[in-house]
């Protein structure tokens, strides 16, 4: 960050009244820039068996499998980001079952997020795909997987199903009340 | 969001090529400046059977009570941050245990995670608290919480003491490689 967003000013690193972290701070408004980290939302879509992982047709880790997944977007809770992430990527629709798995990538700035999911369409290569498959349990590619996380992901769903895991989900919206 | 943080220069909400929603894009230097989600980390500090809540100093919701929780920032996990907020609005340590609740606040923008914890020190009122105090669990102020995700984290705490739920948790560091 050099410029401010609000008025296009420079703005320098400095620790806000208050504050013990250095923010990026406007040097002519005063604006303070907070930068915070990301989400990632994933799932495990799973029919008769089978796990449907998609191969990246993009960097990074381009041609590698992977889980679909993606940057939540604003405006959508952290399960639909999930089904509309398999959506781009596989043409596939789930059905979002239960968060089951989180993974802090601390360095890179985000935390992953991954549900269970029930396949409940036909799929195909997405953009970001160059194919998308549906693979048995024993014959997960594990050194074809793009990133840590997905691994990670795959190896805990496999333990239980997702069976024994999970948070009590809830939306709010400002539109229905403060109850 | 006006001027570029790149470059200084104005911005336009534009669709970039090859996505499908509006983006800030810098009018000179073509930059597209993604806006995600922000994530509220927190918990419920638990000790001899009482809860730990902090009586807010700080709009929005001044003089409500809430569970300690903010805006994770960069450089830590989801659980380092549900404890350092609990070390800045209530001067307390505590040992995080495991996360047992989302709340997605989609108008805001919002996604809250909640995580059981034991109260492993004394404590007092940080900069941004009025008073901290423990209540038994008959006497949770349920009138006067301050949001409705701490309404629903002490809900389904109460529910169920955190024992049937929670993900598996993960940390991956680039340093410590790829496996």
């Amino acid at each position: 960050m050099k410029f401010c967003s609000n008025c296009g000013e420079p703005v320098s690193l400095k620790t806000p009244a208050g504050d013990t972290k250095d923010r990026w701070v406007c040097d002519a408004c005063a604006i303070v820039h907070y930068q915070n980290p990301k989400i990632v939302v994933g799932c495990v879509p799973e029919r008769d068996g089978k796990i449907l992982l998609c191969k990246r047709a993009i960097e990074p880790r381009h041609g590698f499998w992977t889980v679909p997944a993606g940057f939540m977007e604003l405006g959508e809770t952290i399960a639909q980001g999930a089904a509309r992430e398999t959506l781009e990527e596989a043409c596939a629709e789930v059905r979002i079952g239960h968060l089951f798995a989180s993974v802090d990538v601390v360095e890179a700035g985000q935390v992953h997020l991954f549900f269970t999911a029930a396949l409940m369409s036909d799929f195909a290569a997405g953009d970001e795909s160059l194919e998308v498959q549906m693979f048995a349990k024993d014959e997960i590619p594990w050194e074809d997987i793009a990133f840590r996380s997905g691994t990670f992901a795959l190896k805990k769903y496999l333990e239980d199903a997702g069976e024994n895991n999970g948070v009590h989900m809830h939306e709010i919206s400002f539109r229905k009340g403060r109850d």
